[in-house]
């Protein structure tokens, strides 16, 4: 029996589990909340956008998950010296300042209370400006840079983070001799490297987050950069030329990690990877696989086969070689409010607690297909894909002096539904089969009804995977192929994840009946989507009418 | 000192006022409901869209309203004999089946619990499809018909009811030697007729219920009701040829009624109308002066110089001289749903109280005109005018994860006065002044957020004009008006109403900061409104982004 150890960092907790990596069982597991701040997060009452994490409470967080996973596994007579690999997976972009030898700034005496020296959380929005500012500067002198990720730079992004950094707080940014995602910072700490340079970047954050591309020559060109600022060119030369995939190795455990965690030293690290991307690997991602974890928003992550490859993909919100799997294609989209959308109708609207989701579930189950008249557009949030649009908003349609809490609650629902068939329709057009999908991430085991609205409406199988260590397990998977890669020279990742991903709860079938009122539903929805989210002429006149027409169908 | 009785039998109960005919002032009144029924009406627990009432109970509640008005009058001192005309309103279309000596059916023993020899109550909807056959039909072979009453011919009104007693008991239609609106027999009878041939029909039914006009010959042609069933043709020639307006004396008040009045025999009676018409008397209808009666729907009235008529007027429901005012056009037109949108989003979807208008009014005050991002359309309940469309349905845009209830209850009184802002553009197209609004009917008593909202859209002074007794006085003015003209062989209709009709209660005018955002929501609307109403292309794409900037600059 041989095991690997999966490290998933997520917003509040990291998380250790034990794979075997011939059978797919998971042995063992455990989990540690960060230290520090509000659930591991510190924040700043005079500026709401901001939330940073200390880099060393992962590390001790890491520390204990491990332990307690590794304290379980001997405790089924299992022996530590059996784990071949550790696979790492983080959050980002969460960038980290660090000096050259490794060091979080953090960790030095004069920055220990200063959070622009922390760890700039994912969901950090303080470079709302810098990002608007970057998106501009590529669309007039870069548009390919923009054309890789959705059309428009995110505040939440490398560039926007670091560039706001050198404005606010300019000794932070002169102090960092260079910045690390946290999915780099951490298996390079693992392995005990101690010179930023040698750190192998993954190609996961790289491309999704910061620009990268081989195509031209790996992070945006100085010219760009200088055109932002000329401290930003200088930093490029900090930075990275090349970015990796997880077949890589990072390095080994280092002795002073083995001692702290338990495992032998020399253990090989694979190169991180972002949370989401790894969650879809646990989820079973691969060809004809289009993985949805679903929550307050919906991140949709694919993969398909190099030689398949558009140069281009308009309307997702990113397109990288390698960033899901190696050797293929990773494809990133995502609707900007799903979860959110709902919890806004219960909470916002209707004034109710969370429990009233149970009570619209139960009453919108008993309608039929078609049978409230309404239909939603699902923009509160505006469209992230594939219309990549902020300034759009909700719209609902069809209300009757007779329609209730709960119709309203299924029309959102299935506004969420016909947006996610907006983003699968388009991939497929660009040639990425989609023969069934898998839905992860929280929302889909609270709600059956909504999993099958999914099914109904996507015409398709949606499986159900809602183990809560799948992504702990993604990465347990990307450390099996690295090792494989490493010791036979190949590694078919295809394989591997097919085996060693988590089995799914259930499947829903689409029930055919309702897949026929749905299509007409989502042909009207495709021209609301398409009279406001793009600017042309349309015909609107006969949406009202077909939905009437539709619901008095149903009551026939 | 000289008084007028002004008589009004609204959907429950009837009212009576003593309304000085120099001043203006009301010295008395009374009121009392009918017996019977539910709240006066008598329904069908087979047959939900049935509502009938006892025309005797009209009777004997006059006697009980008006007993008690002239008590209270002889208690001030004041005497009888100083009344000098009376006036009478009523609900309708509500036609009456009666024997040619002006019996009306339910006194006959064979008829007594038979509700089809009932007068047949406005909100009686039973004739549905003899509404859409008419409609049809003079669609194909009478469209003037049609363009009078505002493209389609109503289930409420005079024909499809009667022919629907004629499909559903021949043996009451056959019995009836003819049908009178309840506004012509209560004055008829008052008047002690008793020869159904010798009733003074009120222009005001004829005109919008019967579609009864001089230009065609007075009701539809025998040609157009063979085709609909000739029994119909035959009841023509027992109905009449002509109709009169309300300055028309009917007759005088009989030795019979007198007695159970009170009141000298002789009192000249006026010519009926129909209460809405009356109450927008009462609240000092006139030139430039749009009276709105607000409820749970909306019935908009309007009067104008013959001289200035078009021959049609496309898009409001009813055009019929006289009707109104002698000597004036009178216009109806109306709104689906006022009221009625309001307590949809309290009760059907926010599952609250009444009381509930009132937390989400003083929220929603709070806010500045285009700050809630919002905008909807108030077709709930379909268009009745300026579209005459009821296949259409409600829409809400603009809402994003923040939209709270209070500014969706904002949005729908927004949408409301935006559909009243789109009637008085349509008649002020076709050359009829409108220089204030006068709103009469409940809901602006309620709500003065409603009222001033009403004020800051229409872009003109809004007086509120609640008095309960407002439709009485208005036929107290009728009867003041019919005196004049037979004694004095001219009436000054329209300076009578100016000095007798009911001051206001208080006047709204438009904020100008308000207004100019509000005009540039009203432009929105209508491309909505076009968009959804009319079967053409249009450009939808910038509303969504217009709205946000909108929203964008209220908070600057």
């Amino acid at each position: 029996m041989e095991f690997s150890l999966g490290l998933d960092f997520g917003t509040s907790a990291a998380r250790a589990v034990l794979l075997n990596v011939h059978t797919g069982e998971m042995v063992a597991s455990g989990s540690s909340t960060y230290e520090g701040g509000d659930n591991g997060i510190f924040t700043d009452a005079q500026q709401p956008l901001l939330a940073r994490q200390s880099p060393m409470a992962y590390m001790s967080a890491l520390e204990r998950a491990t332990k307690m996973a590794v304290a379980q596994m001997e405790g089924r007579g299992l022996d530590v010296k059996s784990i071949i690999g550790i696979g790492v997976d983080a959050t980002g972009s969460t960038p980290i300042p660090v000096k050259q030898d490794m060091r979080p700034l953090e960790t030095l005496p004069e920055f220990k209370d200063n959070l622009n020296a922390y760890a700039w959380l994912w969901k950090d929005h303080t470079a709302v400006n810098e990002a608007l500012a970057i998106t501009q500067k590529a669309s007039e002198i870069r548009p390919e840079y923009l054309r890789k990720c959705g059309g428009s730079y995110s505040s939440e992004w490398f560039w926007s983070k670091i560039w706001h950094c050198l404005k606010v707080d300019p000794t932070v940014f002169d102090a960092a001799d260079s910045w690390l995602e946290q999915s780099d910072f951490i298996p390079a700490t693992l392995a005990g490297i101690t010179n930023v340079s040698l750190v192998k970047r993954n190609v996961c954050a790289a491309g999704h987050k910061a620009m990268y591309a081989d195509v031209w020559g790996g992070l945006p060109d100085k010219e760009f950069l200088s055109a932002l600022d000329p401290k930003l060119a200088d930093l490029r030369d900090r930075l990275y030329h090349k970015a990796y995939v997880f077949e890589e190795i990072m390095g080994t455990l280092s002795a002073d990690w083995a001692e702290r965690l338990g495992i032998p030293e020399g253990t090989p690290i694979a190169v991180g990877a972002l949370d989401a991307h790894v969650g879809a690997i646990g989820a079973g991602v691969g060809q004809g696989k289009f993985v949805k974890i679903i929550g307050t928003s919906t991140c949709d992550i694919m993969a398909f086969p190099l030689e398949q490859a558009p140069d281009d993909f308009d309307g997702v919100a990113g397109i990288v070689e390698g960033s899901v799997l190696p050797g293929h294609i990773g494809i990133e989209a995502g609707q900007a409010a799903v979860g959110d959308l709902l919890n806004w109708w219960v909470q916002q609207v209707l004034g109710k607690d969370a429990g009233y989701h149970a009570i619209l579930t139960e009453k919108a189950s008993q309608l039929k297909a078609g049978e409230s008249g309404l239909l939603a557009l699902d923009w509160n949030n505006g469209n992230r894909n594939i219309l990549g649009d902020q300034r759009l908003s909700g719209l609902l349609l069809g209300q009757t002096l007779a329609t209730k809490d709960y119709e309203i609650y299924r029309a959102l629902i299935e506004a969420t539904a016909f947006g996610a068939l907006k983003i699968i329709k388009l991939v497929q057009a660009q040639g990425v089969q989609v023969k069934e999908v898998i839905a992860t991430g929280g929302i889909g085991h609270k709600n059956e009804l909504f999993m099958q609205l999914y099914a109904d409406i996507l015409g398709c199988r949606v499986k159900l995977v809602e183990n809560p260590e799948t992504v702990a397990i993604g990465a347990g998977i990307m450390a099996a192929v690295a090792v494989k890669k490493k010791t036979e020279g190949h590694a078919n990742v295809n394989e591997m994840v097919e085996s060693l991903s988590v089995a799914c709860d259930r499947v829903y079938a689409p029930n055919d009946k309702a897949h026929v009122v749905y299509q007409k539903l989502f042909q009207l929805y495709t021209e609301l989507h398409d009279g406001f989210g793009k600017d042309k002429e349309v015909r609107v006149y006969h949406l009202m009418k077909e939905l009437i027409a539709i619901r008095e169908n149903t009551l026939n």
